[in-house]
């Protein structure tokens, strides 16, 4: 029993007593979209959208990479509930942009306590011990934001299982004025 | 230039007037809550769990499965951003409980069209070609909800960069009431 899951569960009641015509809603997304973006708090994808429930897939990551993982993801959305166009979204201020595998992998070895930033790097706790399992990972961290939107918009329309009739847009969204502006879209 | 992307830009324009105070959140999620769900369309994730932008990272997949990519994400969360309280949400009906890797496999092997699902199963379109790529992918497929919910608990728990002080809890989201049940919960 926690405060976080008292409180999400109270939220979730009044939630489902007004859930409504939203019960009803197919498996396959209305308008056929997936959408690849960060994990980041401040993204509220559905609404930065216009979207509703049931319109559109939502791949999440840090960094809102397009992993392994995420393809995965929209292999499933397309082959069988029928996804057309894909949207990658990363977004300015993102946390993938302030370090590299190598910081990582010596905060971590140093221990697995919550580091602190001070504004130009982060600081490490000295509050052992920590894991070397971090030099297995890769963080998948973001040097220029162009690039990785650029970068995963290729890597997804290379990938041998992506048909060529998918439509696939990259945009970065700004935290700070809540807009996306478009960095590249592959088209068939 | 496709009628979705002019249909996202327009609507997004309208949430960057109306975004505010929305532009000085900090990149810390103020509840330090981390979410792993599913990508299905019928999932608000703000919504069902009463959060607001800025109050927790959002991580999803196809299933919203433990995969490799998703800790990478969970452990970016609380070892640079802070999160102490993760929530690990499968839902009923969901697609990844309708096939298996053998079953993706054939069909991605004999073509790269969408499947169609008769109610039973999936029926092949018959338009190849395919891709045998899909051998080489684990699709993480869900037999049992419960199981699939602890297992992925269980296996975020167990990762050596996990901290024993972070509560995970675990639950399935009802798509057809909107109401989350606990399946468990794992406290230091």
């Amino acid at each position: 029993m926690t405060k976080i899951r008292d409180e999400v569960l109270e939220a979730n009641a009044k939630y489902a007593e007004e859930f409504g015509a939203r019960g009803k809603l197919p498996i396959v997304p209305a308008r056929g979209i997936a959408i690849l973006t960060c994990m980041d708090s401040r993204i509220n994808t559905f609404a930065l959208l216009g979207l509703a429930e049931g319109d559109a897939h939502v791949i999440r990551n840090a960094g809102g990479r397009a992993s392994d993982d995420a393809i995965r993801s929209l292999i499933v959305s397309y082959k069988l509930l029928g996804t057309r166009e894909w949207l990658v979204i990363h977004h300015t201020k993102c946390g993938q942009e302030l370090f590299t595998d190598e910081v990582m992998r010596n905060l971590l070895a140093s221990s697995l306590e919550t580091a602190r930033w001070d504004g130009k790097q982060w600081q490490d706790t000295g509050k052992g011990p920590g894991s070397v399992e971090s030099d297995y990972i890769d963080w998948l961290t973001i040097r220029n934001l162009n690039d990785s939107v650029n970068n995963d918009v290729q890597r997804i329309r290379r990938h041998p299982l992506v048909p060529a009739s998918i439509a696939i847009h990259g945009f970065i969204f700004d935290v700070e004025t809540g807009r996306l502006s478009e960095v590249t879209k592959t088209r068939p």
